[in-house]
């Protein structure tokens, strides 16, 4: 075991580094590294889509920790035999399961070099700062917010959302709730959103303290949408009862079907009622990047605060989530905070504020904007309008697929991007069905076929196809509906002899 | 451009995808990546510790978003030119600002591997989820908690105290806070830390609407340490006063000056009246590593919940937080969620609930385990407690370094591995004293010499060095000794001549 030296200076003989003693070794590994998943990467479409983990890994990761140290080329050596070979496979054409990005190459070289320069982002005097600075600016832009608008970068979606849950909180609470916390009881603060909103708005209601009771669900119509004359009742009822609605969370794109709420009708309510208003646009957001698009996401525009994931479908690699706020200084005042040994210097690293890490929760941060940037200028907003457009024609290409063949059923409209459907046998009833659809998922994963996920819809069980995916192409649509019918017919001879 | 593919099937002819059209290309700047950052870092030592980044960059980097991609070898070229010389410098052996963990190569590679899998860590069936149980397991079993206890990495100390923070309210604040939200007024949540906590707490409480009107700060002694006598009184008072006290934060390595509060003592107080204890740990936990130090952490086996990064004193590259919590119940119980989508299946990719988004705020999880599970084989926890040790030994070396020179004082006990000193001269006030030592700070950083940050202890600017270095030698902090003497000199004649 080369590494860890000792340095040699006379007087500091026994002074040790986590460094190798030979940086060859360590350019040589890196190079091995890169052509494994180099490998990896470009032989993706021929390897199952998922494969369980099996016993024996299992077992060897389960070992005590380590006392010694081992060469790294031998603990790369346990990393390529034991975890490359068991990813959650959202690398794959036809993996279109939850929602999840598929990564980039350009993505994984951006998250090398972000490593590598190890720079704490929170807003120092670096490359970094500029960088994130610019990468929020176009995204802001490509959205349709101003390009002054203030943003951050952070680990998850649901991060975002309760990021821009807290700004919306401290900018119409009422009165001072970083200061006196919030207060329950009849004056309570409350949240609107759709019953098919997704659960991180209600992780986030119970973490800021305003609590599931806090957070009102309102009801969907036919297409899984926000009811907005409801949604309208639900907060004249609230206020009327002395209770203090302060923000509306529409979604565009919900997780179950990919719906979008009639943002413009949201907008015009938070207007009338002076309510904060908020859309998470986890992976839908980006459909505006795309003009054919764009007039779906009509009224994104118009929000308080916006959220989306570029690990969804920006398609780059894990974690990266963008929090949008219009307004600079209502994002500031929710987290601002200067504790003496961060006061600015106006001079040297840190010359003024730290810009990030008074727009949210992480003081430490890292360059999670270089991906970002990397991608934007390595492939353009044109491809990045394109690969989107793409993936929802093919989502309508699989719906195509589905209506077309007797022995499958669509469960909900197409909005996007998301299609969940169904095998059906004339003489089946739901209840079988239920059962019969969530077998063929599971052996469309085990066999690793493809990787869609479950919801159950308005009772019924669907598969669930969210095709955030830039390696898709249309005849791995083919293949899983193919795969589908050929399961289903096998489970029902099966049964029925 | 010839990434950004067509594929060539016959009907799918226009479909497209992010990947290279020769893979070659991407493994060869891969090789290049490599190259580069090796040479950065095995170099990192002839370059200044830091660069101001140069106004051409600055304007360089305000350009309007590409809508055309561009080659990625270009687009790394540019990375090359404009972001790698200009990072935060913490890479550099005389880097010691703020608290800052140096990075180390393997968990380079751990990131790059990582990124390229792209897993979503939530919890579904795949190798990092083993990896990170082990990881967790690992660390707790190393800062004495047991190993069975729950775990979570997270982007930030913050984040951690945070989470943290969040069971402890669910699991004390003596009503369903998860359903109801907070409670304000009378029978107001309060927390008690000492003045010397990190501000993360503050905003902790404010995100978890406990507000500041709900942080009591209990003074410290000469020692910087918690005054335990009147943390006690301060909860009798407020208990009596009808509120609930649920909560004391400890700290083992105070950011200001790395004092450790009598966690023994506070563990007991915590007992006496069924509060919840927990220790932001945030760089000075990982002192239990060290059997040479562990005495010193004393106490902390016994507290309900322990934060503590690796991103600090572990040396790992951003971002990697862990959160440890003694009752894996009131973990879950704090961010358990599980809507239609996420039902467990009993088979397949995500057979059980998702261990991980039940115990924080993020559902979609970057593979932050992988480093530290990589960097604890490649190392050992032989070869950190030496490390780690280390780090404290050089520190004590400063410390005397300092007393020994007549025109260097230092501000604060060195308890662990942070030291406050200023340079002085007789005849001098504290007034122009502060001004000196902020002008002397500024110049070492500018001309690269080396990083340290600046607090103010007791009203009194103090040059602080936080050794998280593991590339830091003794001959490195004589330098900085040298420098700071002859920066001190020079600026007393230049004025008084």
């Amino acid at each position: 075991m080369r590494w860890n030296r000792a340095s040699v200076g006379a007087e500091d003989r026994e002074e040790r580094s986590l460094d190798p003693a030979d940086w060859e070794e360590f350019r040589a590994l890196g190079h091995r590294v890169i052509d494994d998943l180099t490998a990896l990467l470009a032989g993706v479409r021929e390897q199952p889509v998922w494969t369980p983990v099996p016993r024996t890994v299992r077992e060897a990761l389960r070992a005590p920790a380590p006392r010694q140290g081992a060469d790294p080329a031998d603990v790369y050596r346990e990393v390529r035999e034991r975890i490359m070979p068991y990813p959650l496979g959202n690398i794959h054409p036809r993996h279109w399961g939850w929602v999840m990005g598929t990564g980039t190459p350009v993505s994984v070289l951006a998250d090398l070099i972000a490593s590598a320069l190890n720079s704490n982002c929170a807003g120092f005097d670096t490359a970094a700062t500029l960088v994130e600075q610019q990468a929020i600016a176009w995204l802001a832009e490509a959205v349709g917010f101003p390009s002054a608008a203030s943003g951050l970068f952070v680990s998850s979606g649901s991060m975002a959302n309760l990021t821009a849950l807290a700004v919306a909180r401290t900018a119409r609470a009422g009165y001072d709730v970083r200061e006196d916390g919030v207060r329950g009881g009849a004056e309570r603060l409350t949240i609107y959103c759709s019953t098919e909103t997704h659960s991180s708005v209600q992780k986030a209601a119970e973490v800021l303290g305003i609590g599931r009771a806090g957070l009102r669900y309102v009801p969907v119509n036919d297409a899984f949408e926000i009811d907005v004359a409801a949604l309208e009742r639900a907060i004249v009822t609230d206020r009327d009862a002395g209770m203090r609605p302060f923000c509306v969370v529409a979604t565009a794109g919900t997780v179950n079907t990919g719906a979008i709420d009639d943002l413009r009708s949201v907008a015009a309510v938070c207007r009338r009622h002076g309510l904060w208003f908020h859309v998470d646009g986890a992976f839908g957001a980006v459909a505006a990047l795309a003009p054919v698009l764009r007039e779906r996401v009509a009224g994104m525009e118009l929000a308080d605060s916006l959220i989306f994931d570029q690990h969804k479908w920006m398609y780059l690699n894990y974690d990266c989530s963008c929090v949008l706020v219009r307004d600079p200084a209502a994002h500031r005042a929710a987290f601002e905070l200067t504790p003496s040994y961060l006061a600015p210097t106006g001079r040297g690293i840190a010359p003024g504020h730290l810009l990030f890490s008074h727009l949210g929760v992480d003081l430490s941060r890292g360059f999670r904007a270089l991906k970002v940037w990397m991608a934007l200028k390595a492939h353009g907003l044109d491809t990045y309008a394109e690969l989107i457009a793409q993936n929802v024609s093919q989502a309508r290409y699989l719906g195509t697929l589905v209506s077309g063949h007797p022995r499958l059923e669509c469960l909900a409209p197409i909005a996007l991007n998301v299609v969940c459907f169904r095998y059906r046998r004339d003489g089946l009833g739901d209840a079988r069905l239920d059962q019969l659809n969530a077998e063929i998922l599971m052996r469309l994963q085990e066999r690793g076929i493809a990787a869609p996920s479950g919801t159950v819809l308005r009772g019924r069980f669907a598969i669930r196809v969210a095709n955030t995916n830039h390696r898709t192409r249309r005849s791995d649509l083919r293949e899983l509906v193919a795969a589908v019918v050929r399961l289903g017919d096998e489970l029902v001879e099966s049964t029925s002899g």
